[in-house]
């Protein structure tokens, strides 16, 4: 029996897609990575994953994990791999209200889980763009982040347990319900953000939050970035650390929005360079009450702040949602982030993270620095501000490989410089693997190939992701 | 030159200490442990921690890092070994106010970067009895919890960056200041709980919190455990999250504290068999403005919160602290677990932490087993409850050490068959060896085992801790 024989055995003739019918997995989401799998396998259950690794292992085949697919450094390019898709494996197995957790296999679209979350007054807080195609065990393989990062956490933070197929075969279980656990080395934060390296992630443990009864949602104009810093310290403690997001938008992104987007309107009457989407979220009773105006405590609270920063010059504009509809407005501006980014031809998308204190000078240096070598170029900004995490798009005048690696080193090289990383949320796959070699830690390197050598010595699993060549 | 000469030039003969003077390293705070070291070295730089294991790793000399020496469970027991005491390394490298965070050494006590923070109107949120004694090497190294977890998480989730040497002698830096890093695996969170046994920490970027400008804490009398969890998710909900602790003690522990304790006062009018000690905080100035009789808006409204719940039949009596000091001696008794608990002849002390919806039956299920194998018996229970994390001390008629291993068997096999952990904050060390190989699921111990070898190929670091032998 050959190796496509055997893997049919296991999921069954119907579950292992080869030729025309693996075509969709030849393609990334961003288009930039092309090539055919050997194959794609999709698994029903653990046990099945456990039997194909075993049989992988064996025979030195590589496989790479994939769910939904909208990552954006390459992590799921296949050519010649072995494709082990766990769209199938879509159960939300239990959610539990009372000790408010839901245990998800790792097909589950981030939807589906806010959905059913949403039916017990609860929420699954990690969202983003891609959520109606991203799947749990891809938003925890990058450790995921998005726009509700500054109240509750990555992807990795929402994790209570997790179940992992390692490159053996072997299944280990770590789904525990658990919110303290020091029985040994913390096991699933290596797997968490490992983008399929060192197992795969089958299911997990995940916790639930309350829903807000009330939210304040509001766009804002500021002067400067670092107004807008000092302003989200403010609004923390005003609402007692309720901001849930606090994304940054320039110019540019509004002006783009509004061209691609029929029906649009500007958030403002006359356009400011520096917008800020402001979400503050409460659970309280005492904040949702609304008054004899429609407008809840919280709203009330919020527009307080406001003018009070209005005054001191911290803040130009504002405008507070008054109702669900311009909170969804507002909400789909920011959304639209990857289509309004990605439709121009030729791009260089990154994903930085700063520290707070650095982002101004960040901005200001890498445009000039893109000045220097293309001084045609043009560039798009938006960015989870709070967390530091910034996604600097540069638009070059030419698209030729040489080039676009240059513009993306220079922006790498200049958040690193200023203490940053060149990967905040989306992974390193394959489009970071230059950075990786060129500003990690060489300490940190070697520590990661040697976990890599230990937990899969064959090198099967997901072979010349986020480790660069030595 | 021998290997004492060799680690004397390295510190300094003044700072490597050997019999008597190394007499405080031979016994540990329980002591439960004792035995006498080779030698202790205090290095007083990073520098000279990697000096020191660079000739330990070729010498092939096992290495126990240590620093307060607070902890439970023997991690810092070393007979014959190299004690590593991270003592000297004690300076806050520095504290940012802007973005909150503290880059403080191994050797910092907890209290003194608590009072660090406050000069700056922060708190560094992780708090435990011995914080006193307490290090930031020895607090990250067990993952420590405290009474604080339920609001900003354990040790774990309070670290940004971290440096560590690893056996080899090589310096892993990994201080990055930053809220987001995806760039490779999560190495941090492999060495926070690992204690000492993968690497050694010697400074950390912690993050930092505001301070809260109000607290509402109270003692509350509940009818029972259940109604105590449901209790805590409507005050989480009244109050947006705010509750920092919610912490169990049973009237034995109150009877125990009044008298041990002089110029104790009872916390209420008559006993209570389930005692909660509550404690909301806020940053919002709204909650802070004190009434014109005194009290706080957030008190208030936890005052209101609790009336209801009398209502209910949630709550059987509530005192709420009106000042500092009465909120001081609601906390002492808390703070003062160590001390009654521990000042019994013979005990078992356990650390394990349940599924919110198994706590009750764990309770009834450990006193029905412990009654059955030792009648007379008696037991106390301490418990983070919000965390599902109990403490759990037995006083058995009888000391002898086959008995005591019986009793600990027990409660933590009772745990696990909970879905439980028999190490929910105090970690593993020696004392829980035997409940790792017991219980702890063999693909784990296998997968940990292969870690401590590609990180430790000579097992230097804290040789048989955690681990239990194959």
């Amino acid at each position: 029996m050959d190796l496509t024989q055997a893997l049919a055995a296991i999921v069954g003739p119907a579950h292992l897609l080869q030729g025309p019918d693996a075509a969709p997995w030849a393609r990334d989401w961003t288009g930039g990575y092309r090539g055919q799998p050997l194959a794609v396998a999709r698994p029903g259950s653990t046990a099945e994953v456990s039997q194909i690794l075993r049989i992988a292992h064996d025979a030195r085949l590589p496989v790479v994990p994939a769910s939904g697919r909208t990552g954006l450094t390459g992590a799921a390019h296949a050519p010649g791999a072995l494709v082990l898709s766990l769209d199938r494996m879509n159960r939300i197995r239990a959610l539990k209200p009372g000790p408010r957790l839901a245990i998800a296999e790792a097909g589950v679209i981030l939807e589906r889980l806010h959905e059913a979350a949403a039916a017990h007054d609860l929420q699954f807080p990690l969202t983003f763009g891609a959520k109606g195609s991203a799947m749990v065990g891809g938003a925890l393989s990058t450790n995921a982040g998005g726009s509700n990062v500054l109240r509750h956490g990555s992807a990795r933070d929402q994790v209570l347990g997790l179940e992992v197929v390692l490159a053996s075969g072997r299944v280990l279980d770590l789904m525990a319900e658990l919110h303290k656990d020091n029985s040994g080395y913390a096991l699933r934060h290596l797997f968490v953000g490992a983008e399929g390296t060192l197992g795969v992630i089958t299911a997990a443990v995940l916790k639930l939050v309350p829903r807000p009864r009330a939210h304040a949602t509001a766009m804002i104009a500021v002067p400067s970035v670092a107004a807008a810093l000092d302003l989200l310290s403010r609004l923390q403690e005003t609402t007692g650390g309720g901001v849930e997001a606090f994304e940054y938008m320039p110019r540019a992104f509004i002006a783009a929005h509004l061209t691609q987007t029929p029906g649009a309107r500007p958030p403002f009457d006359s356009p400011h360079e520096h917008t800020i989407l402001l979400e503050v979220g409460s659970t309280a009773p005492r904040d949702a009450r609304p008054g004899p105006d429609g407008a809840t405590p919280l709203m009330s609270l919020v527009e307080g702040a406001l003018a009070e920063a209005l005054v001191r010059g911290q803040v130009l504009d504002a405008v507070l949602a008054q109702n669900e509809a311009q909170r969804r407005a507002m909400w789909e501006r920011r959304e639209s982030a990857a289509r309004i980014t990605f439709t121009r031809p030729a791009w260089v998308d990154t994903d930085v993270a700063l520290p707070l204190d650095r982002l101004e000078e960040f901005l200001a240096t890498v445009r000039r620095r893109l000045a220097e070598i293309d001084p045609g170029a043009d560039d798009m900004v938006v960015a989870h501000l709070g967390d530091g995490n910034v996604h600097y798009t540069a638009y070059p005048t030419r698209g030729d490989t040489d080039h676009l690696a240059a513009i993306r080193a220079l922006v790498d090289a200049t958040a690193t410089a200023l203490d940053g990383s060149f990967s905040a949320e989306h992974g390193v796959g394959l489009s970071k693997l230059a950075s990786m070699r060129a500003h990690k830690d060489p300490v940190a390197l070697d520590t990661m190939r040697a976990l890599k050598a230990a937990l899969d010595p064959h090198g099967i699993l997901n072979p010349g992701k986020v480790l660069p060549a030595p």
